[in-house]
């Protein structure tokens, strides 16, 4: 009999699998407070996806593939796969690792006899979950040497734009677009991360905490400010994650990156985006395709913070009578996508569709 | 003897002169009230401008020049007017309409005895505010005749999409980018408002305040979405104010401006600057000569809204530890804008220095 597997051991490890249970990081609660909650059922982990305790396209991935597992205890049977992959699959429609990892779950689980079915789906979540770090860190490799190419500025720190949170918490560890941000840290380049604040439901400051947990320099910026660090050249290059990419390269990520993108194409600095080979849908030929999840209103209406006290608490900026629109996230089209890291290497965007091949 | 010059009747008018006091309406504490302060010195005005209470180029314009006013009441020497014009001229160093309207205070001040100071100082103050709201006016009419002139999408309403607060609220009266589409509601044409929330300060919400006042349809967005509704052709013209244009046209505006441009710019949608004409720096060669206020950082970690009692409060979502930086505006350069709308029509932007020889 093997050791039993643990995952995540830090006390703010996105997700900890030890012993047969599985418990993730309250990110809802981030950077306020650090709690973390178990995930005993079908119905638990379909709730931390969809209520956002649990994020980040990779992230995604893994939680549901647990969610498959932790039901295949209680119901292995036909109807019960079934009902498990369908209530994970309608938690948020735009990242495709989600529909990848159910996909992988599937394939294994559906000719299986019942009886086998429980210790097969746990054993392989736990596998997605181990390779998602080593893709991850595959990325941090190959992000690295692109950031060293890039032309130095003499003693000055490189400074790297980010937007959401494209970190160990949007993963199972280590990140997708800061991997090469720790891949640099590690290896003492001088790195700066200007972290955009990511409204609605701000990201960016799980970004920040995550930096600043990490010991690298950093600055926070409301969105609406990275045209102007752009235009004014305080920005070297820009790197993001990805919800899914389809096969011509067009790449949704959470909302704002296009405008980003855009930016950083006028003034011809390198954007970037950093995702697993999980995350390119081979069946997706454009961004058109791509579904954009919209969310509801009172992510821009309601912010959660701290209070004169010290305790968490939440205030609305608008009433519910203020009617609002809130995609979730935007296509940016593969003409201004400079380079997609994955961890099979870096690719000009049309090249992409061949990873498919080989896979 | 003429009857006392009465200017914002209305509880809610950003400026009220009236017996030869006056008060401005607190745009720090909208929307959540409605509440006035009266300026009675020159320091009160000064601290009005710089904290925001009063906010928008023509009426920070306008304010200064009762702020230069107020002061001739106390102290009309030489001393006492350089006092005045340097105290309001460091308020704010990107509104060029504050530096407009503190040289036409002095043109009309300098070589007068000190005994008629006073009086002709208040006297210009309430022409310059009427002269703003006939500029305003006039503004909208021109900016109606672009909108009609917006390709038609049958029974829909035009979609305009505009940044921050250029209402009626950032200006003695009327507006300057809302102008037209309040010359649009005027005229009948059914027209809807999309509303970036413009972080860090979410005057966005002053404008959704405003438009609902006026009955005009609207949506809110965070800022990162222009990009995506740009990209959906949901827009069909964006239309923002200025805080000071260069002469061949660059415009520096609210921080995440040059995002919408870009957008626009991308997908072919016309994008409009509206402005007075004393917006314009004739001195100004372009753009990267515009000097970018850089805020505070707990403009973009503090937010103020109501609490679950519907009392207005504060929040931190970021620590004072986190660092920020917090540029208030950027700059939009001549070419991604499609027309200058002013007081004397409708401009492509390398024509506007020709507006400077006409004054």
């Amino acid at each position: 009999m093997r050791a039993p597997a643990v995952i995540g051991e830090a006390s703010d490890s996105t997700l900890r699998v030890a012993g047969g249970n599985v418990s993730v990081l309250d990110q809802t609660r981030l950077p306020f407070a650090v709690e973390r909650r178990v995930l005993s059922s079908l119905d638990e982990a379909a709730r931390a996806i969809r209520t956002m305790q649990v994020r980040g396209a990779p992230l995604i991935g893994a939680t549901a593939a647990f969610g498959v597992a932790l039901h295949m205890r209680t119901d292995a049977s036909d109807a019960g796969l079934t009902r498990a992959l369908e209530t994970l699959a309608a938690t948020r429609p735009t990242a495709v690792n989600l529909a990848w990892a159910l996909a992988r779950m599937r394939q294994a689980l559906a000719d299986l006899p019942t009886a086998q079915r429980a210790e097969t789906a746990w054993s392989l979540a736990e596998s997605l979950a181990r390779e998602d770090i080593a893709c991850n860190r595959l990325i941090g490799e190959h992000g690295l040497a692109l950031l060293r190419a890039l032309p130095q500025r003499g003693p000055q720190a490189l400074n790297v734009l980010t937007h959401c949170n494209a970190g160990r918490l949007a993963t199972v560890d280590h990140g997708t677009a800061l991997a090469p941000i720790y891949a640099a840290h590690a290896a003492g380049l001088a790195i700066h991360v200007y972290v955009s604040e990511t409204r609605p439901r701000n990201q960016g400051l799980l970004t920040a905490w995550e930096l600043r947990g990490a010991g690298i320099s950093h600055t926070l910026i409301a969105d609406n400010a990275a045209g102007h660090l752009l235009a004014r050249r305080c920005i070297d290059a820009v790197i993001v994650g990805a919800d899914r990419i389809a096969s011509n390269g067009d790449t949704a990520n959470k909302v704002g990156t296009l405008l980003k993108a855009l930016a950083a194409s006028d003034r011809g600095v390198p954007f970037y985006v950093a995702a697993p080979v999980s995350t390119i849908d081979f069946e997706c030929p454009s961004g058109e395709r791509i579904p954009i999840e919209e969310r509801g209103g009172e992510e821009v209406r309601r912010l959660t913070g701290l209070d004169a006290r010290g305790a968490i608490a939440s205030i609305d900026i608008a009433g519910a009578d203020v009617p609002v629109a809130n995609p979730a996230f935007d296509v940016t089209p593969a003409r201004l996508v400079t380079r997609i890291i994955t961890e099979r290497g870096v690719h000009v965007p049309r090249e992409i569709a061949g990873l498919g091949a080989k896979r």
